[in-house]
């Protein structure tokens, strides 16, 4: 059974997947893998190979055109009860959530910028339908939608796949969110959202699209050369409330998005996630959801993990220039 | 003048370089570079291609066998006033603070696991020297030093270095290492690392090495496979304060775990800090410096970025078996 692990210094979690515990000879150095289809567990005719979907889109009752199936090497597991535990000094939580991933196609070898714009509507309304279904499940508190493209981004599987996790805690990256934008709102009565949305619209030069009601900016203070944050231009604190034009609206922008980042910086791998409200909070007016979207360009090295401070080489007003002047 | 600015949803400080800007063309995928000393701007002979020394060490006055340097491309810049502004929501402060290198050995081929005992006693003395010289600047609130060992760790030169970096004012994770430890002691009295060193002696399957005054630990809650912690096992906050025969006794223990991490998990890239107390506060009974050592085995990715959680997928006791069965 995984295991969540609490810091007793700065009250950290972290998972001990002690279900794929790795020994030293496990880590063995990166070799470029095999390119291609031919032995992937997510391309069609392989379906017994995955675990049994949650999830399929099958129009007109032909062939599915994705996929959600549960992660078969999970970070956290769906069976169990949350038992705490503790050790002397130290805290711990048996490793219960769900981990599931969503096949966003049948074709090995397309990308969000190359998938018809349909095809990558049918991944956010997928996000949207397995935070619906998952949300019922009264042990988890919070879910995370992300996805990891390429290997130096983490992907382990070249086919085009987001995951998600349930989480039995809130996230600490989270739980500082919300707090700030809770103490933002109770000083100016204002989502600080909201407030970005405003300040970049009329500053300009920031904002890389903003069109359909969703805006794609490179913040003020960003962590990694041309990360962008997309987001409703209207207030809206969880990403289930989406309404399906508002989806096809995200799918389009999304779509331009990487589309003019393989253009500019020469397709390089990426990670994005999603942050939404927490699954037992109603509606929150400080609270408003949104994407990182995080192209795999630079290192994390030691001064970053010391201090958490990020050294950034891109100005956020270069990159959204770049990115805006990036052709379609 | 590079620039910090803050997040303003989070309050995250990042450090936009704006004197080494970056075009996405310079984001080249990396090839691996031509290896040897022929072209090394750290070896003897090229001195004149290194700003001028703060600190060298020439024993007997022979050549020298250290070098301390400021960093030619500084991610904060030592001229200039600590002046804040704000734009609209936004907050952002002059760059100011000292960016150095510690040029660890005339040997361009060495490793803190092949140098001599004396000369891993001599960067460990060097790390010491600075913090005493720089903490005369009124303008720092705190000194990161760290190390980032290969490649894949961060090293963007191949000759063994340390860094530091002083900012002017405090990062983030120490501030939250900060309150917990605060809190921590208004509860119990007692500091939370020496509590972490009784339990760990007495439990003694974390341990990795304890001797000289020194422990090597896995930690409870690890970030990363095999990250281990090195701390005195008597109270100190600052790592000022130490004194000769703990640099030494201290050098020696970061020589055999370095020889063992090498042995055990092949020349692993790393990355070490040292988190010490803050430069303006006196000795803190809450407060105990430490080592967080963390070999570069694994990818961080969009759950990392996401929540704040890590994913490790070797349990720390497991980790410590190896390394203390690792062998000298």
């Amino acid at each position: 059974m995984p295991e969540l692990r609490k810091d007793p210094v700065i009250g950290r979690w972290v998972i001990i997947a002690t279900e794929r515990a790795r020994r030293p000879s496990d880590f063995v150095p990166e070799t470029a893998k095999p390119k291609g289809a031919a032995e992937c567990v997510f391309c069609p005719g392989n379906e017994g190979k995955t675990p049994p979907e949650v999830l399929a889109y099958r129009p007109h009752g032909g062939p599915w055109t994705l996929r959600a199936v549960p992660n078969k090497f999970p970070a956290l597991q769906i069976e169990g009860e949350l038992v705490p535990s503790g050790e002397g000094i130290y805290d711990r939580l048996a490793g219960v959530g769900a981990h599931e991933v969503i096949i966003e196609t049948p074709d090995h070898a397309a990308t969000l910028a190359t998938l018809p714009e349909a095809a990558v509507a049918d991944v956010f309304f997928a996000y949207r339908d397995r935070l619906v279904d998952l949300k019922k499940d009264p042990r988890f508190e919070y879910i995370l939608i992300f996805k990891n493209h390429g290997a130096a981004a983490g992907a382990s599987l070249e086919h085009p796949h987001s995951q998600l996790i349930a989480t039995p805690i809130l996230p600490k990256m989270v739980i500082e969110e919300l707090d700030g934008a809770a103490q933002y709102f109770r000083y100016k009565e204002r989502c600080v959202w909201c407030d970005i949305v405003r300040q970049e619209r009329r500053d300009g030069q920031r904002i890389i699209l903003d069109e359909g009601g969703f805006l794609a900016l490179a913040p003020f203070a960003p962590r990694f050369p041309f990360e962008t944050w997309v987001l409703p231009a209207a207030h809206q604190s969880s990403y289930e409330q989406i309404q399906p034009n508002e989806v096809e609206a995200l799918a389009r922008l999304m779509r331009r998005l990487t589309g003019r980042v393989n253009r500019v910086l020469g397709e390089p791998p990426y990670n994005y996630i999603i942050h939404t409200a927490p699954l037992r909070e109603g509606p929150l007016q400080h609270f408003h959801w949104h994407l990182e979207f995080m192209p795999k360009l630079t290192r994390v090295a030691g001064f970053e993990w010391g201090t958490g401070f990020f050294i950034n080489p891109t100005p956020p007003e270069a990159a959204a220039r770049f990115l805006r002047e990036g052709g379609d």
